[in-house]
């Protein structure tokens, strides 16, 4: 189905859209072949995924100086962007300024709703219509589940849409957080992620980085994936069901030291207890899905450590000054991740990619 | 009384400068015959409403491409603004940061008092004497009566005054709520507002928009004025005086049906509990007040639905699809008003209208 | 000790370090002989103050237009900085803000952990560093004694450390107000600071200012401190001994007109309640300390009042008027000199020096 016929068709009804699978809805939110709204990992392919790391790296590079920052700085100078984000959120939150600052991109922000007319009894539809007012971008996150892709759905339709991006919608979907895991892989790796053995280890089941990122791995050559976890958190049937039909090889385990022994990269998570429905995660021991210094010995010496960050007692900060614990940089990365990305929306990139 | 005597005079007492009338107040917070100050929607005459509407329509055009927008951004890149928000605000506050990042205004805001040094037992016009030492201007909106008035007042008796722009200040003035209405009413009917009959509906009583709307009616010739309440929240009698008294026609009803039908201009508005003392508003029936699908064949052809934003329940989201509703684009005219007074306070309104 | 030998020696140990004589310290917050972290008052000797101030005078004659206001805006446009203040403040906060965007500087801000990542147990040290990942300097103030020293000791043993500059840490440092205090003082005195009288009145026992004032002093010659207090707040013992040690005259008093009438400069201060511990500040009857219309007759013709602000009752509104009242223009030298010592910071300052 192409774009169009999406415009006039079912998608008209927002209930029948979202039950849509998303690779039927993917045109809905692209122009001209490629991402208009970001909202779900699917959204990024080999290729797509490829030059936005091509981008990202240039970027860097022409921003060591001076000159080539305020030559970034000049590229979306003419562009404004709101940042809605009624959710704590650090990282995400400063990322996405800081790629909108390193653009020359303009910004507000709401972080609070008490600030703002929500309170006067207006619908949330309202208020993200509001704002696209005033911008050419909105990128947000929200804890009502499908929110920020409604969002999106609603501006299409609208005679003045501006894209949406998603910094985190409910339990769901962070695409952003996948591009940057990916990104720090490829970084990792000298570009080569093929063939590679990633541990997942920790809360599996409600790790929303985790799940976008097995996803992702389809895009790349003989992944092995190995899930480390207490049962209680182990990954969900629905991703083992999409790595089985895609023939990429995993196994489960309990056996943390037995399963980062054998991985080219540890990717480490928190337990997501707020997602807690009944505390069940003040029940589960994860003291032995720790790291701790005396694992650097276990791992191999080429290997990385990554965790999305926050991190609570899943690292040991003592870590952080090995050379394999590459977190800090992860975070970086995302931000550079993020700045290639919105140059891709706004068709800058190009630009970039030609600067001497 | 020119702006002289009005510093050496009876201004020095806060308490006898607040109780004199309007029209003699505004010379001091003029500065060469323009507005300096922003304060009262009784600051714009049909000359200055057209000037400034000028400014804007061409500042939409100049902006429509990033030359244009980057020479915009240069106008006033050496200034810095103050947003002091106080209240809760989605719109104003948005469209007033976006007004001067278009501009190339740098902003600072506090929209929280429990961040700033109230807490410390500052009275508040020290607190806001002291953003006017960091900032070119200060735009505010903020709870008390006649504090923004008051806050003007104080700057321009210091040796270093700067601009005050109402955002909103009590229940009373919103200055630029106005501008951007009746520049609505300009982009609406091709540049003529003359002869046209609007309609107001909904709380008259206490909605500071339909007071300063009526207002400035005054500027334009043979308008008839339509007042669609239930009694309780009817038009003031002060407004009422004032149409007589400029032999401004007006009519009231509670009959919806039949008002919008004679109308150019169904300006809605909702109901102002935040104003109520006893929840008197839960005791009126306003469901025959809203406007609804079926109403798009009574209106007029040519006739626009405007609303100030939020809204509640007054009308249906299903009418925003049709092109004579116009609310959005209202919403985003505040934005490019907002942006043309603002060039006008620092003279480079000028500069945009020689702008090839 | 240098920098390196310290790199690799005692302050891998974070208490040992903290237990290090300020002195000592010192090298291990600088670069190429300068200021790279500004975390105490004694970091500015009178060469140093006496830089800054220069290039503070010559940014404010720069950027008296447009053109002028514009160089400074592209001196350090290529860099961003994040405002971190987790404790209230007006004009701390703002005129950071402020020096920022005259120096072309992106801002972030974080003012409210509830909208951060400390809420999902992320410890404050791997807080600050993730705005490290992202700016290139950072601006806090923070309620926990030695945080923010802590945190420039925890980025200079990375390897990408960002310079941070202290905008209040517990009750102890704050050291860009002693900064502006003094360039108050460089300002009211025609820059001859040496020989003057200064009295300080109030709450000399906890006010950080007063203390940080005292000590810079050293800094001039012949210069005699009169400290009027309340015996409950009377300047503790490390300040008197440190002024006996330095050979710098003082004596104590509770005469409030007496003390003023000697000095060139009268410092008033806040009583410090915020830091009471058993409400012991209500006891003390402050009204005998407070600058009356009445004191403008006794203070020396060429003497100047002073008060980092805010106030309360400590000087009365009408004294403002009079041109001795320095205290408005001790907040706006406050944006100035850290304009001034953030450029130097990033060693643009000769660049302003230099501008024809």
């Amino acid at each position: 189905m192409d774009r169009t016929s999406l415009m006039t068709g079912i998608e008209k009804n927002w209930e029948k859209f979202l039950s849509m699978p998303v690779s039927e809805k993917l045109p809905f939110f692209s122009r001209d072949s490629k991402i208009y709204d970001c909202l779900f990992a699917q959204q990024f392919d080999r290729a797509s995924l490829s030059h936005i790391f091509s981008v990202a790296d240039t970027l860097r590079t022409i921003t060591k100086n001076k000159e080539g920052m305020d030559f970034a700085g000049s590229l979306l100078s003419h562009k404004r962007a709101m940042l809605y984000f009624v959710q704590p959120s650090t990282r995400t939150f400063l990322s996405f300024l800081n790629a909108c600052h390193i653009l020359g991109i303009k910004t507000g922000e709401i972080r609070d709703t008490s600030t703002s007319s929500e309170l006067k009894g207006e619908t949330p539809e309202d208020t993200v219509r509001t704002f696209s007012s005033y911008v050419d971008m909105i990128i947000m996150r929200h804890p009502t589940p499908n929110f920020v892709e409604k969002t999106a759905w609603l501006m299409n339709r609208t005679n003045r849409p501006v894209p949406v991006i998603n910094g985190g919608s409910g339990k769901d979907q962070h695409p952003t957080q996948a591009l940057l895991d990916v990104y720090t892989l490829h970084k990792s790796f000298s570009g080569e992620i093929d063939n590679k053995t990633i541990a997942m280890v920790g809360d599996l089941k409600r790790g929303r980085t985790v799940r976008s990122l097995s996803y992702l791995m389809k895009n790349y050559k003989n992944i092995k994936l190995i899930f480390i976890s207490p049962k209680e958190f182990a990954m969900e049937k629905d991703i083992l069901d999409f790595l089985k039909k895609h023939n990429i090889p995993f196994y489960e385990t309990d056996n943390f030291r037995e399963g980062i022994a054998q991985a080219d990269a540890v990717y480490m998570t928190r337990i997501q207890d707020e997602h807690d429905k009944n505390k069940e995660s003040a029940g589960v021991d994860i003291s032995s899905f720790e790291f701790k210094t005396e694992h650097l010995n276990i791992i191999k010496k080429n290997a990385v450590i990554m965790h999305p960050l926050p991190r609570r007692s899943e690292i040991d900060p003592l870590v952080d000054e090995d050379p394999r614990a590459v977190y800090w940089r992860q975070e970086r990365n995302g931000m550079w991740a993020r700045a290639a990305l919105i140059s891709h929306i706004f068709s800058v990139d190009g630009q970039i990619l030609k600067h001497k």
